[in-house]
């Protein structure tokens, strides 16, 4: 019989669920993806994610045993292996873990949230091998946090730690899905980007390529400071700024080696990651100056999340 | 021969050094207190303390024997036993436990900041026992924080994790004792509450008890908010609030179960907790409402420092 060498990952997102087959050295024997239909019940999800699942698992060439099953979801609850209220998901709250046993009955099913799952990945495939302390972020539509201490994700009490990115950076700023004002997420994120870009054409006339679209998109700005406009750039350096400023209390907190920043809008390399060490340097207590790193994500980009939801049940069955 | 049963705790501050001799359940057996002298070698004070420590230990009544040495000190590191660039100490970088040692030989000596003491001292012998996650900050002239993450202090990569009090509210704000402008501490502390008042005083001409004296201390406005000063109670109520604005943040990072204010400003009770309380639930993201408390400290108030830095010890003999 084979020995139990894959775990299945699920990445379940607002509009796709990736899922794939992961080994414990972080080779994805196989992935695909269907869409998750987040205005339908969950349980219709569920069930085509189990179908489609056994149908890759058939395609995988040689023996395997499936050592358990690790999903990232949108506010994922690892105590409870619940979704709770996810904003882009509409399904209130849905048992997560429960609906999954009935279809893998007797495996480890594990859940947590893409920006702890995405920590995990580092921890165990990417930069944060053999690093105690760190930080990841992850810059997409939105901006998650997963926290490292002592070699640990921190779920903390609610099993909801990890979220900076409902931190306000700006009393009465910008509203967020959340309910708040001035997180910081409706700035660091591609969605805040756009927005500042947009802002900023408002407030001055300068000739600016972004001025071609009504609304131009985080691309767009990526494009256009690539390029050098200036407009864009100067949305990048303000992006970055409230990155690194929020970044230092994150540091004061838990002081950590690395913080890698992770997702789409970490791809864009120095424009975002030279202003956010520049505030991080300029915000930091003296005793950390030279303690911590601003790097991007050391996670193979392909199937990064589904990495990261399987290190779930890797790492458990490690300790 | 008797079993190791006492540790000698001493506490480290800018005026006064204070040591004790503390058993496994947090009783203290004997205390005693020395000048600390900062602006002597600390050699000198470290001597004076072998010194006052010996004495002290031959007054004990019974057969006792020592298992160790806690110092909790400003700037205090625990990976490395140092005391580094403590701004009130003015002694530069200090290899306390090398020179304790040259006193103690053989002995566990251990040194970590007042604050992270705190929280082992509310972990062993406070409201924190059987907590897994909970946050201590200590009010007093400045604002310390220990941070306790799966029942573990968390010291953080560089050692000095925990710095909350250097975490910036106000850019461009307050001169800050550490070179930065707006941190924390200058606001939410014994001596941010005296400013905040004076500036309220200023700022107005209604009447006020406060305005008897020139320079109101924090110990005046407690006493006149006590006695229903209007102003004096603004100065505790945008205290409080900027305090929980900031442990909103610190909640989204580490999600703790518990927020236990110690020190001399937490005495003030409700004046203080009230409006850290509203500013925290206001400022928190949903997942976390209703999973974090408020509170006072639970450590007995007498050698309470103490309690903590032999708590240093008791804890690494347990684990």
């Amino acid at each position: 019989m084979a020995d139990m060498d894959l775990v299945l990952g699920v990445d379940i997102g607002g509009t796709n669920t990736k899922f794939g087959y992961i080994d414990r050295t972080g080779r994805c024997l196989g992935a695909s993806v269907i869409p998750t239909h987040a205005d339908q019940a969950p349980e219709a999800c569920f069930l085509r994610l189990h179908e489609a699942a056994r149908a890759l698992w058939a395609t995988l060439p040689g023996a395997h045993r499936l050592a358990g099953i690790g999903v990232g979801a949108p506010n994922g609850n690892y105590y409870r292996g619940t979704i709770e209220d996810a904003p882009n998901l509409n399904w209130g709250m849905v048992d997560l873990r429960g609906a999954l046993s009935g279809y893998w009955g007797g495996l480890p099913i594990a859940v947590t949230n893409d920006a702890n799952a995405a920590a995990l990945g580092e921890l165990l495939f990417g930069s944060g091998r053999g690093l105690r302390d760190f930080i990841v972020i992850t810059l997409g539509t939105g901006l998650g946090t997963g926290v490292v201490v002592n070699g640990e994700l921190v779920y903390g009490h609610s099993g909801f730690a990890g979220e900076l990115g409902h931190c306000i950076v700006e009393y009465g700023g910008r509203p967020c899905g959340c309910g708040l004002r001035g997180c910081l997420e409706t700035y660091a994120s591609a969605t805040g980007l756009a927005c500042t870009a947009r802002e900023l054409l408002a407030a001055s006339s300068a000739p600016s390529a972004l001025r071609e679209s009504a609304e131009p998109s985080a691309l767009a700005v990526f494009a256009a400071a690539q390029a050098g406009d200036p407009i864009a750039r100067e949305a990048f350096r303000r992006t970055g700024t409230t990155l690194g400023r929020k970044l230092a209390d994150a540091v004061a907190l838990t002081s950590p080696e690395a913080i890698f920043l992770f997702g789409g809008l970490a791809k864009a390399g120095e424009l975002i990651l030279e202003p956010t060490r520049k505030a991080l340097d300029e915000n930091l207590f003296h005793v950390f100056r030279g303690t911590v790193q601003v790097l991007p994500s050391g996670v193979p980009e392909d199937h990064a999340a589904l990495l990261g939801t399987a290190a779930l049940i890797w790492k458990e069955l490690k300790s």
